[in-house]
């Protein structure tokens, strides 16, 4: 049994909503070659799982020391830090249980999975991008030395997530290829209108403190390019994301409207 | 590639030293039952560093706010709480990927030690534990309430030691059963005899401050049974956990030993 505080603290921080573009893009994936998509509920619950752990830990005060997530206090603002970190390291353990105790997915497919997951979240992945973006902070970085810490903090979560959804699908080795490279782009896309909306959205909308990446001393796309040049550079990235689902033989045109959605999108 | 100061972190934690008991017990047990034990060796690391990111993580200042572990500084007190905690958070991670990236495990084998794994670590496991030992302070906690949370916080994952090694070596489920139980027994002997170190041991050899439990306000089996309670209920304990080993037909000599060593440790 979970224990109560515990419990509350995990749900919190689930149920505070998000855009869930993880698990959505792992079942758009799944259904673009043709696969059932309830096959795919429990692994897009894993990784969504995953990314709320690395939301709550990286909140805390000793890293980004942010009080405010997806319009709401952060977790350890409400449920104190002890609480935040333990919450944090259940949903990492928790979103492993999900894949590996999934009576859908065969022995194969639960290990391919759960291992592309570890890798991607591990400490040449995800938390590896955490710590450079820490020790980044009031250093002016290169465009691909910015690129580099973005695919490790949020690109190979994502990343995971769509080859993940080709994998439960079935595609080849080559499908695999492009589609990683899809999301690749579209992950690069989504940090640079990230900085964009830091910059030019509000709030409200938002859910979060606008001007943060500057008050951090943040290295930023508009900062290297300009905001005329970051949102070519988005525009590009959206469309060679396309150019590689063109690539593939299947019913794409919803992974082409999230890239899409990318550019629209206002929080 | 991971990044310098992260892996320095990680590294720091690991080769700490320790005792390594539930790398020994696994690979105890695999030699119990005729297997070769090199097969259980990165399962081993894996639950070695599951351990290692949970004394990091309940070392750090918002948990039990510890200075010494294992003879030196805590890793927060080298590294600071946001390299501490991430690098807990990539030995958590780390540890699935230990096991569902060896060559040596067929799928099965693997799919069912990290399945263990991450129930024993997970939010009814290990973490439950270390969220309801720190509620607990300051309460006066029954033998049962105490048995309990220390069942989840330390004697889990010691289970899972010995189960993995168990299902490793190839051992029937009326095996696992007794390894099971032979792992509880000698899960609260070690506990009761921590308890009773922190009494009567030293620093300079536990690599630890004594007297933290009463400064903590812990209950503690001396507190609820007076030291030669304690002592009796330890003794009790080894006797129940070979009792178990006893119903085994295997070469169980050395995991007698590690029951007995329990009892004259003094670190």
């Amino acid at each position: 049994m979970i224990p109560e505080t515990l419990c509350k603290s995990i749900s919190y921080s689930i149920e505070a909503g998000g855009k869930r573009l993880r698990p959505v893009l792992l079942l758009a994936v799944m259904e673009a070659f043709g696969a059932k998509s309830e096959k795919g509920l429990d692994t897009a619950c894993a990784i969504e799982a995953l990314h709320t752990y690395s939301l709550i830990h990286d909140d805390l005060p000793s890293m980004d020391d942010d009080d405010i997530r997806r319009g709401k206090p952060t977790n350890h603002k409400v449920f104190g830090e002890a609480i935040a970190i333990l919450a944090g390291d259940a949903l990492l353990t928790m979103s492993f249980s999900f894949i590996l105790d999934d009576s859908r997915l065969n022995a194969e497919e639960k290990m391919q999975v759960a291992s592309l997951l570890s890798k991607s979240a591990g400490p040449a992945g995800m938390v590896a991008g955490q710590a450079e973006d820490m020790e980044a902070e009031g250093a002016e970085l290169t465009k691909d030395q910015l690129e580099a810490i973005h695919d490790k903090k949020t690109g190979q979560l994502l990343q995971c997530s769509v080859v993940a959804g080709g994998i439960l699908a079935g595609a080849s080795a080559h499908e695999l290829e492009s589609l990683k490279r899809y999301a690749k782009h579209i992950g690069i896309a989504f940090q640079i209108q990230d900085d964009i909306l830091d910059i030019t959205g509000d709030q409200q909308t938002l859910g979060k403190p606008v001007g943060s990446d500057v008050s951090n001393n943040k290295t930023t796309y508009p900062a290297l390019l300009g905001l005329d040049g970051a949102k070519e550079e988005l525009f590009r990235h959206v469309a060679a994301a396309k150019h590689e689902l063109a690539k593939l033989q299947h019913e794409t045109a919803v992974l082409e409207q999230l890239a899409d959605y990318i550019i629209s999108r206002n929080h």
